[in-house]
């Protein structure tokens, strides 16, 4: 089954937009988990338990795993199982490389860690991003325009010519081209810009949107759907990480992320009800 | 002390740019050495005791072990430990990714790991690549124009106003300014496009820049040492990795390898001698 159809499955069953980000700091763990890189598949299996009917998708970014070494690597291998495939992974490495090295890549995360999505930085175009494409049962989230404020040092640049847009509005119609060959693109833009996610969402009528932003970063959730839903009201990945996984830091911090996770979950099906 | 200065001093004593690329692929490893990941320690060991008189750096490039997942980033930080600083070390990771995220990665990196320098893609800003660059002993090298074919879809765009330069050129004017305030910024330049290569040079004339790009990718190497170094006839980091480290497949492979070093060091040298 193609990921947007088992993104979609998820999103029908669990009625929800909600993507949660696994990214683990064992600093910021409740205390009685411990201290060690082994509390990382502690905390994610009670998180996921706790949330795996409220998401349609769980977001763990690599650069929380890649903090402890191997050991790091192993904890994300092991939160991959637990998940078990019963909501899509999507694998924020940010990938971006060469033909031969993104190959290399793509076998580590789609064969040996077996997840189902990961997201790609454009700057080198698309031969690097081919690797990942030609696995048609997964799918390439393309950054178009970031949720952070550095974001516009190069994302905003104006372009000359004909185009006279800025890039990341170039980027979303190049993903779109991309898209056209291979059918499994996705693009990731952040809550913090919700004209431009309007104006991506223009661009590319029928791609899935990935959103972080939401929470911490200061992104505006309501916004933030209105701009990016589909025409069939669905079609975004509304990513929270800190707001829910930190929701609480005692013993029960499973339940606090599961009623933060409820809220946003229903806070964003109250804006598609109302739309 | 300072990466530029580890840089210089590796530069000297060995009398050498060759960067050694470090990317194994088990698959087109000698047969005695088995088709284990526990291969690639053994192999990279004597890929490097045959070159580390010959090359003022390494890079591995992180792809190339997570494809064999945490088996292959243990054999990553062994691989460090081999080497044990004699020569810097340039992760080719092509980080990029919002400051929390990248902080976390700086401390896999930097600490864990502990690597001398990281590529970094520069489409998320600085924000996203400051957290390297607070660690003032270790540099961070910038995409400026890689050296793929696909290089041309974003890095080439033509900007709008008094600019009126391709992205890639504008680039390179921010990582200038970005080594201004942190000073331990370098950029990346494809040997496959000696002309920009020259371009950039101008427009940073101190930085050190690695060049990846000569033999399998088909860069001329004699004009990319040219337009590459700096009023000193250094200051580049010209890689080589499947031309090196397959120079050959047999019991024999690392004395084939050292050859193969000596080549191309030998070769740069008498452009640096000839300038």
């Amino acid at each position: 089954m193609r990921f947007a159809n088992r993104l979609k499955a998820a999103t029908a069953r669990n009625n929800s937009l909600l993507c949660v980000g696994l990214d683990p700091d064992i600093r910021r763990f409740p205390k009685h988990l411990g201290s060690d890189p082994s509390a990382i598949v502690a905390f994610n299996r009670q998180i996921i338990d706790a949330t795996i009917d409220l998401a349609c998708c769980y977001k763990p970014n690599l650069g929380f795993y890649m903090a402890y070494g191997a050991a790091g690597l192993e904890a994300l291998a092991e939160t991959c199982t637990i998940i078990d495939h019963q909501v899509p992974v999507l694998l924020d490495a940010k990938v971006g490389d060469i033909n031969t090295t993104s190959e290399a890549y793509a076998r580590g995360y789609f064969e040996e860690l077996d997840v189902d999505a990961v997201t790609a930085h454009p700057y080198m175009g698309l031969d690097g991003i081919e690797p990942f494409l030609k696995y048609e049962d997964r799918a390439v989230f393309i950054l178009v325009k970031t949720s952070n404020p550095g974001s516009k040092d190069v994302q905003d640049l104006e372009l000359a010519g004909a185009e006279a847009r800025p890039l990341y509005e170039h980027v979303a119609a190049q993903v779109h081209e991309w898209n056209a060959r291979y059918g499994n693109c996705g693009l990731v833009v952040g809550a913090t810009w919700p004209g431009e996610l309007a104006a991506i969402r223009q661009i590319c009528p029928d791609l899935p949107i990935l959103i972080p932003g939401v929470g911490t970063q200061g992104g505006d959730l309501e916004a933030a759907v209105q701009a990016g839903v589909d025409t069939q009201g669905a079609g975004i990945l509304v990513n929270s990480s800190r707001g829910i996984i930190y929701a609480g830091n005692g013993e029960d911090f499973a339940r606090a992320a599961r009623r933060a996770a409820m809220a946003l979950r229903d806070r964003m099906n109250a804006v598609r009800t109302n739309a």
